[in-house]
């Protein structure tokens, strides 16, 4: 007996906009959701959507993808398309994720949510709209699916680590470490917006919102671009972003986090290393070992190294048996998963455009202390939800 | 413009038999190896099989599959399948491997090859005609295609370890320590065979062959059930397989190997633990942290920890950016685009039936000794090739 | 044939003043320098200094003094002492460095150096006049004879890390993170100076002169009393010192330090964790694991660990072969032999009482930011040597 | 006021015999042990003893002997000496040891007991008859005196660890690695009595003793000579002993034991590892991290890692704070201070010279198993007490 496997009449269809690394990244998230999240809602992967028309063909094709296409605007406009989803450079992310959610389709956007605060502003203006009329949003703060860094939000809402005081917050890459590293777009404030600030920081201000479930109200700040020139097509060319940045921060229930984000720490690859102080214990996390989690809780007196890829754990259900460990891109599957559950259910998935912009609204203090030479800035994230 | 992206005329049909465990994991990596080793030929990913007809559609549809089946023998028949992968219980493999590769398919079968001599012996003569005419397989020892071991390879093989002489490998699981864990078939064995002998030593005698390029010529060994019973559904039921074993394997260029599986090491869930030592250097290498390889190569006095993800490092152009982890998983999608590729170059893919034979045949030794008191028992495993 | 051992006439006579924990570490110092820095000029154990004479007697015949003494005045007076070791309490380290100085005796000072840069100022001018008369004085940041910091400091110096632009240093401890534990001196400022600040900031701030030999030219910082009130032997009492802080530095060679200190942090015993990062390599080190070093150098891609235990590393010759790893105290003896080395060639110890000063004016500068909200505070360090 | 300190009348006086590395590492036992140990009873540190009259002058001087002398047979019958530390080579134990026990003092010998079972046994039967006199005797197995492994111990024996099945214990350094290594004594069988077994193995196979408290009841085992000739003063001379070990041991408790051990692991400096596996948990050692233990207890899931500083944690109460850790040489130091105290007490001080001769039993069960190919040998350690 043979039955042919389809999706169902009315599953949603999904546009991803840019096939790039992030464009990749969402597909594999599309592509895999049903096989490794099987209580998530059903999906269409339908059309991934580029300029240059034979790359992107090409691309869909590997990535899975349905179609292919060139004019995102014509693709967010079908009637079988109901999530769009926005892997476009960040300077793009306004217009269409804005134009999506004034079409009727459900967004999500990668982070950092947008290059300038009044980008973010507008698209949380439209967010809220649209969710008036049943449309959702997302940020794509990927990392909160991290099963590890999941189950650290839930042993600190579960007061397993006491009351928070002291947050450790690091992101150390070293791709720009070398001084003959060539000039890219990502280092033109105008294309960028900033440099390790918005691409390495907005992960970590996002972990910190929603490790503590606290808002940032205040920084002290300094950033440094410690190679001012790097050689481009034409010749020598000014970099205009940051290669690193320092704050400190204060949050709404008193704890004190110390950032530092760089992409000039010699051999240090992806590591986004976080860790948690609290009265009664204590988290480490590494996402270059990101299926494990240093954990010491409810008063004990070292570190347990657990690792996370028990059927109980957040996301594993999924996946493989313990010890199987999971890779970097599982984050996007776990996210694709929480956002299909979160429309079919009704719910604003999380992280929200308001989650968003409450990041940029830190990221722009920082900036705004740094300008400063470091002097006290206040944050009123104003519309964040945690 | 709208393009439709669909396999081209000629594209290989995959099926795979068996959905469970292993069915899941090769089914995950059909469905991702276009997308992440694009290189590889392009592939169709056709029929699931699996005898409950309900469920295998269920499978199908998550995974990926176009079309669920029942009766494997009807699949394998059929035109538009290329490639048989056998996901089925260790004792049937030997059936549909040779079933399959009788009717003109290639086959994949997984690990470890039967559970007896004389099946894995069958198998062999039969991929052996096969192979006469074209028609090539391949055992699934996918942690061949784990990138650090694979560069582990590379090291020794470039004489970076000078001449390996110790080789300490072990490969821990906890499951079954508690000894009120219940019974189950992989403890009986006229179902699996062995215990953590096939399921968790074949993995470890596979390393040893495929890191050294050389050959074991013999064992001591002993092995221990230490639950001798455990409770069933019907009562108290004997364990007639081992819960560890140990042995000293002797390679054909003078290496010694101490080798240890268990599934009752508490605390440890996937430890695939190897280290190696020559005259001018050293790796190690733990499963639970498999992006990591630590090396200490061409007369170096301690260990760089290495992150095994820069492009120049096996498999891992396909996937993503540096520090980006891979998971678990990867080693199937490796592994199909290796199998893949091999084909497409009219190669038999590595490792064959012969490699999975001579694993057994070194498995077989050590239960030879370990029956007669740890004496010496040699080893020829004839076909093999490394 | 027996031949008695005893010291050679003229060998310095050594006092150290105070026997509680720093005094009873400097005592192990001068009891093993002999024996593990045989290099080192000869020296006479000879008092023990403190105010109970009990106590004192039973501290001197354990600690292997010939003698103990009450009157710290009178000591420092006789002729058979030559060097004064002040162990006593922060409040006291000025009026005993400056008598003993001023007696003609070369003395080392716990660090930091006084709790009031008005004191150390003063015992910077003594320290000054008497090295005009040949007699000299060093302040006790013992971290500086760790060997993997001595290591470290040489690989920086050697340009092997290139352009040093990030430190990150951190000394957390979690004796303070339960609020119920009680009231001490420590934490009263009239007493302790200050909190975490002078007793784990002002070994942070030394590495980072020592390490880089760079100069502190500006902070940002925040300091913090999470436990504002402890019971005390009459019931509550205030906390009148910071448990931690955090500050951004900056330093003479461009270079950006990212510090901090705490007692809060739970499930850390005494880690001082340092990261160096350069333009081609980068260092990382715990006071936890205090014989390893983590290097990435020379433009490598990762770090080894090394075990800084060889012949040919720095302070290892008169200890143990290689692997046999040294403890905390190894610090103290270390210390002793090179401040002896510096007498017997007239030069003055390193680090100096301006090098202590140096130390005090940087903390200072610390606590005048987080009195301005974190505002940069510039630092001249002024009389600073490194 | 100044008070003369110096040892009470009856303060028992030490002899070492041997002034090298273990002589120097027992002095600084006996130079430490009050200010360290200040629980354990006084001790005189009266002489050290050498063959060359100059050398051991100096060494004397240095290492805080009050004399000097030559001719150890004259040194033992001093009525003023009362222990007898034997660090000479060990085919020197058994006639400097029984001469000592005979003359009626208190005897520490070095590991291994002997390089011989005759020799070996012959100091049990006067270990055994001395003690009857009241005259106490130890051999020196001074990692039972590593505070982990001590904590181990106690885990084990408090049943937290369940009933314990497997043990991994390997003891790996690499001096010899490169052939170019040249000859020595320790290479020479009639001097050194065996190679990596006698040094290393000795130790390892007295761990397994010591933390499971049962004794080897069998062995299978092999061992190997990598490089079987190396250059020395008059050039190429044969290598007699072993380079490297492997044994499977089985206990009087059911439990299996994989041993290895080697002078040949590239990498690999002084890397006693001890992994333990229980019915209810597991423990993990490394000597090179040795202020360290990783547990595993009560049923856990995964390992703590603990710092084993704390005063509540075996030997530490006379040492440093929490966190500020001990070095190799404290061993020696807390085995000096148990030695003294049974002494007092009267009690015979462990590891006894029987329990050394139950390791010696075991290694030559391994040397005569590896004579025949890896067969079974069954052990019985008779007279051993653990």
């Amino acid at each position: 007996m043979t039955s042919s496997s389809s999706a169902s009449i009315g599953t949603p269809g999904v546009a991803v906009i840019g096939y790039a690394f992030m464009g990749k990244a969402h597909s594999h998230a599309w592509r895999n959701v049903a096989a490794l999240r099987p209580g998530a809602p059903d999906v269409r992967q339908q059309v991934l959507v580029g300029r240059d028309a034979d790359a992107v063909t090409v691309a869909a094709t590997q990535y899975g993808w349905a179609e292919s296409a060139t004019d995102w605007r014509a693709v967010i406009e079908r009637d079988d398309i109901d999530i769009v989803d926005v892997c476009v450079p960040g300077h793009l992310h306004a217009e269409v994720a804005i134009a999506a959610l004034e079409a009727g389709k459900h967004v999500i956007a990668e982070k950092p949510l947008a290059n300038t605060l009044a980008e973010a502003e507008k698209m949380v203006a439209t967010a809220q709209a649209a969710r008036e009329r049943g449309v959702h949003s997302m940020v794509g703060f990927n990392y909160r699916r991290v099963p590890a860094l999941a189950l650290a939000r839930q042993h600190i809402a579960a007061g397993r680590l006491g009351d928070v005081r002291q947050v450790r917050i690091a992101y150390l890459q070293d791709w720009l470490a070398d001084e003959s590293a060539p000039m890219t777009w990502r280092l033109r404030r105008e294309l960028a917006g900033s440099g390790a600030l918005g691409d390495l920081a907005s992960h970590a201000v996002d972990q910190v919102r929603f490790l503590l479930g606290q808002e940032v109200s205040g920084v002290n700040a300094l950033t440094r671009t410690f190679v001012p020139q790097r050689t481009g097509q034409d010749g020598p060319e000014d970099v205009t972003v940051d290669d690193a940045a320092w704050s400190t921060l204060r949050t709404s229930g008193d704890a004190v986090v110390s950032l530092e984000v760089s992409r000039m720490a010699s051999g240090r690859k992806n590591a986004l290393g976080i860790e948690v102080y609290g009265s009664r214990g204590a988290l480490r996390f590494d996402l270059e070992s990101l299926n494990h989690l240093d954990v010491c809780l409810d008063g004990a007196d070292s570190f347990s190294r657990v690792l996370v890829t028990e059927p109980s754990d957040p996301y594993i259900d999924g996946w493989w048996p313990p010890g199987h460990v999971l890779g970097w891109d599982a984050t996007f599957t776990n996210q694709a998963a929480d956002f299909l559950t979160a429309l079919e259910e009704g719910q604003e998935p999380t992280p929200s455009f308001e989650d968003g912009l409450a990041v940029q609204r830190v990221l722009a203090a920082i900036e705004a202390s740094a300008e400063q030479d470091g002097a006290h800035v206040g944050v009123d994230v104003g519309v964040g939800r945690i």
